[in-house]
């Protein structure tokens, strides 16, 4: 028993996601559950407020705060900020040789349907959105909420 | 240290917390942090959407969904539905009966301190609220980006 208690603790394969994980809700919980399913480290790229800027992007939640709440989100054992574009070829070179020299399986990626295509590079899984929600969504239905008050 | 590992295990202290925990942000999840920390078992008392029409509240994410993002949270090891107004009684007089059946410490209730005074009857310990966030506030700040857009 003990044995087997401490051979599952040797992490064979590293899970790499990213995204911004603003307003979190159901979808982000379960594309977590998901991604740590398909190994046993989940890593968490996070996109920082700066590198949102440059996207084009604005989020209702500050970075610190949005690391804080993955954290605290019992599938992710890592949150990194994801600050510039080349990045996710970084980090899964870096976890691939990390992987490599201690003989585990190599990392791999997951991401949102929405990405289909996008990371094919990367050997990339994507996995599919919770239907019906959203940060876009939930913007939507305070909006209207906040007509009818 | 097996041993000690297993002496961990053994729960010596049950919190019980109570909320609705729509929209889920960063002071959720610090109070939940700091009420698990007086304890090692934390039971959230989740209000049903049925409880919240009662107390004259709507919430933008539904009771289903509000559960399970909170047994993906780290703190939390128990969610049970809350809908009534007698539960909060109810649950410590069950939960105490079962600690003095173990021999172990009696349940403590905790409560963000915008409750203070309201639960003296159950030796209720108030924690402070995270400054400058709400759900109320989030919905404010999505209500004036919405004006802008």
């Amino acid at each position: 028993m003990e044995n087997t208690r401490q051979q599952k603790r040797t992490i064979q394969r590293t899970i790499l996601t990213y995204g911004t994980f603003d307003l979190t809700h159901i979808g982000h919980i379960r594309l977590l559950k998901r991604a740590k399913a398909l190994g046993d480290y989940l890593v968490v790229g996070l996109s920082t407020d700066n590198f949102n800027t440059i996207k084009g992007k604005k989020t209702v939640i500050p970075y610190e705060q949005r690391k804080e709440i993955l954290e605290a989100i019992k599938y992710v054992d890592k949150v990194i900020p994801e600050d510039r574009w080349e990045q996710k070829a970084d980090d899964m070179k870096r976890f691939k040789s990390i992987a490599d020299r201690k003989g585990i399986e190599p990392p791999v990626m997951v991401m949102g349907d929405d990405w289909k295509g996008k990371f094919d590079e990367f050997n990339c899984i994507y996995l599919p959105r919770t239907e019906g929600i959203s940060t876009t969504q939930i913007k939507e239905i305070l909006h209207n909420l906040n007509k009818v008050v």
